[in-house]
């Protein structure tokens, strides 16, 4: 019954259905129906393409996104979007921030607007961000954003889940060796500049630009000054980005890309269902439970305590 | 010979020898003399205070902790500074800037300062700056400064491993969803507003007020004016810091703290040790490489792979 439930949840939105879809997604939450779920949309995914946004807070991402999506609607296409949002592992709260200023959208059936809190994972994005990626892609999105909130290593992860990463930037922010320590300038497939009608705004497009021409591959990451708030530049980031998905497919990179992923995934998957077993038996094996409670009380250090977990989980003895 | 080596360098860092902390610490990036060196270390670990300085790039942070180096050494402490550089999982490099402002204190042999790239470990602090710590701890270091670069997740990982959690940003950096967004008010101990004599700084100091106002904790983070530049409020952050201390300490958090961290610590090992085991044997596993080559190629589910792994890896079937 239940899994008939789930089976009319997933055919409908693999229709687009928007309502299924959300709850779809929140069905990712839960492990069992995790697995299910994505291998029967598996053979409806690969459409898409995915766009990453990430920088510092406060450069204006989601004004961006914003004219990013009444750009890509006016030219036909659907949109799912899907925010990152790493305040969640402490509150578990999430904020209305971005939705409030999509609002003009949130009513249009093709745009599909979703907030992931990076809960239970610490120091990157959420476990089911990729599986999220995948619904939507499935759902028939023609093209699903992917903001990152935060300048720390969460761009690193967006680097392994979307085809093109858009690094956002504003003049002033600091300076170079401050962008090189963020690690802006390393993921970037595609500089934005915005608020470029600031002042600094010609020595910052220097820079990126300076940074781009460093790149070692074979694509030079284009330097796109925009005004978000005017709607300015928007129709030349389109353009950078339809230029570097046609670089992907014609280099051969997209499907190597997606290969990789695939293979990133599945490390992913048996590492997490590996975690997720050994903490079960350290809940219930009193053998392991004993040696953790040596480590908590300092009978024992960590690293002796470590191995002789490790030992008994990947190499049992009888008995155990 | 090489055993009888490392027990000198052990036994040298832990009288303060500068040099041999140096190569001690370098050791720890060799997974089988970590072991040996934390366990020897252990016994002298527990004395050193540990401050944890965070924030966006370009905010000052560097600055801040040459004005707070000073202002330590000036009361007799001997410092451990060590800072947690996101660039470096892709580019391998490390940035000098953060040494070139300590250059003043580079010849004082009661401050040791020490770079770690994140590499190794995408989303979180690099795997040994606990180790790192410890080892800083044990030589007799009374306070050790954590910095971490970045605004995203990094800031709750140094959360784990430190006693105090400094959050340092400057007016005009956003309102204050973004600074929400960036997760700034939901782990700091003591906010620091740096540059406090630009414009926007009252404004600023009310929403920091108002976000340390709704901690629910027995501990409301106090706000810390400061312009690091001219080292204005840093004896006010040093007051600040102090007690934070004395109240971990009269609390009996503290002492639950490092409990804490130290089954963390375990857990982290445990689940490193069997990372490490799963990479081998996908390796040299002909059945695993095969499993992980129909993911690669799509001829298998990534789900369906990992659970076959997964099962293969932690219930082998006899014959394996």
């Amino acid at each position: 019954m239940a899994i008939d439930l789930d089976k009319k949840i997933i055919e409908e939105s693999l229709q687009g259905n928007a309502y299924s879809l959300g709850r779809l997604i929140t069905f990712l939450e839960d492990r069992v129906k995790r697995a299910q779920i994505v291998k029967e949309i598996e053979p409806h995914t690969g459409n898409a393409f995915v766009i990453g946004i990430t920088g510092p807070p406060g450069v204006g991402k989601s004004t961006l996104i914003n004219c990013l999506v009444t750009h890509f609607r006016s030219q036909g296409f659907s949109l799912g979007l899907l925010c990152i949002d790493p305040t969640s592992p402490i509150s578990g709260g999430s904020l209305l921030g971005d939705r409030l200023r999509l609002e003009e959208h949130s009513l249009d059936p093709d745009v599909f607007i979703r907030s992931l809190p990076a809960r239970d994972h610490l120091g990157g994005i959420s476990p089911t961000s990729r599986e999220v990626i995948k619904v939507l892609d499935a759902s028939g999105k023609d093209i699903i954003i992917v903001e990152s909130v935060g300048a720390g290593q969460t761009q690193f992860e967006i680097k392994k889940i979307v085809d093109t990463v858009v690094v956002v930037t504003v003049p002033g922010l600091g300076d170079s060796i401050q962008m090189l320590k963020a690690g802006l300038t390393e993921i970037a497939d595609i500089f934005v500049l915005n608020k470029a009608d600031r002042e600094g705004a010609d020595q910052a497009k220097r820079e990126l630009e300076d940074a781009a021409f460093r790149y070692t591959g074979a694509w030079k990451p284009p330097v796109v000054p925009t005004v978000a708030t005017r709607n300015e530049g928007v129709a030349e980031l389109c353009d950078a980005v339809a230029g570097h998905r046609k670089f992907l497919q014609e280099s051969g990179l997209m499907e190597e890309m997606r290969r990789q992923r695939n293979l990133d995934y599945t490390m992913e998957l048996v590492l997490d269902l590996i975690k997720n077993e050994v903490e079960r038996r350290l809940e219930e094996n009193s053998k392991l439970k004993e040696l953790m409670d040596k480590a908590n009380r300092g009978t024992l250090d960590p690293w002796s305590a470590a191995g002789q977990i490790f030992e008994r989980i990947l190499d049992p003895r009888p008995g155990d």
